[in-house]
């Protein structure tokens, strides 16, 4: 079966409904409709963000053959050596955010970034294109939870975010501040561009 | 050039000498000898030693055309839901044994296994074989150190150690116990009764 996209339509290649549901709002800001595929992709263990999106892209596009984003995304914490880092989402899974919060008892410097790599995959012959975002802040001395937010958000709070943690704001806000809106960002400005 | 290589000789694809030396030990008691070869490899980000291990195997086969095995291991603490499994190399890296006894302070429950799969590849036409070992344990409350061992050694005391750590033991004690040992036997084994 053919059809043809009217408009701007990408795919976004993501298991993670709440990374959808944040793209969704900043894409549509440029016009920019995003399905979500789900594909069982193979995440090479790397510690190169752009290495993991790439990956995931590609076999997601040879997969779908539909023009494919996909994300991968970091929390890096100062103190810890850059810990979680790319294996976040296995150490939120096996330690959560108490363990987090229990490696950083009597850690005065509480700095971390959070980044995100978003890779876009649309053919064959061309290379992927990789989208970079990043933002600084801290981890919290406890959980603060509202009614959004996923993972680390509830023990990291931006610089500039009003003293709130990602999880207690609303997804908007969120994307005012965080490493994923700004890559899906740059990307929207290049992909407008392009046509 | 090619040689003819003489007896039974195989390749260890590691870039850590302390694993090659724990081999070369436990295969000279099977009259194997042993050559290490370091090879970039890229390990995939699996949840699956096995699936590391072949990968890794082939990988190295396919640069050096040499009877190669491969190990992935990983340290599974029951507390803290198998954290770090697979990914102990990196998160020692980051958090060291220092992170994991905060993680597991006022945790009664200290069962923990070392696990290792040897993977072997000497052939692209034949499936690579896993050998699978391990070790039951304990974290002890703190690091105790001798002259030997690595990693995570100075906080693991198995099971029937004589209240040893791993890192208290001489290669050859260790090598009683380990689970890297106990699964390069089974390749051992095998490959002794393959001609």
């Amino acid at each position: 079966m053919s059809f043809q996209l009217k408009g701007r339509v990408v795919f976004f290649a993501t298991n993670n409904i709440n990374k959808f549901n944040e793209a969704r709002k900043v894409l549509a800001e440029y016009k920019i409709a995003v399905g979500m595929i789900r594909v069982k992709t193979f995440e090479i263990q790397s510690e190169s963000l752009e290495e993991i999106a790439v990956t995931s892209a590609c076999a997601a596009f040879k997969k779908s053959n539909l023009p494919v984003i996909a994300e991968d995304a970091g929390l890096f914490i100062e103190a810890l050596n850059g810990f979680p880092g790319p294996y976040a989402a296995y150490v939120y899974k096996a330690i959560g955010n108490k363990g987090i919060l229990k490696l950083m008892e009597n850690v005065e410097n509480r700095k971390a970034k959070f980044q995100s790599v978003i890779a876009y995959c649309a053919s064959e012959r061309k290379l992927p294109l990789c989208f970079k975002g990043e933002v600084v802040g801290v981890i919290t001395k406890e959980e603060r939870r509202g009614n959004a937010g996923f993972g680390f958000d509830p023990i990291f709070e931006p610089l500039n975010g009003g003293g709130k943690t990602f999880a207690e704001m609303t997804v908007e806000e969120k994307n005012k501040y965080s490493h994923r809106a700004s890559a899906l960002r740059k990307f929207a400005e290049w992909y407008k561009g392009k046509r």
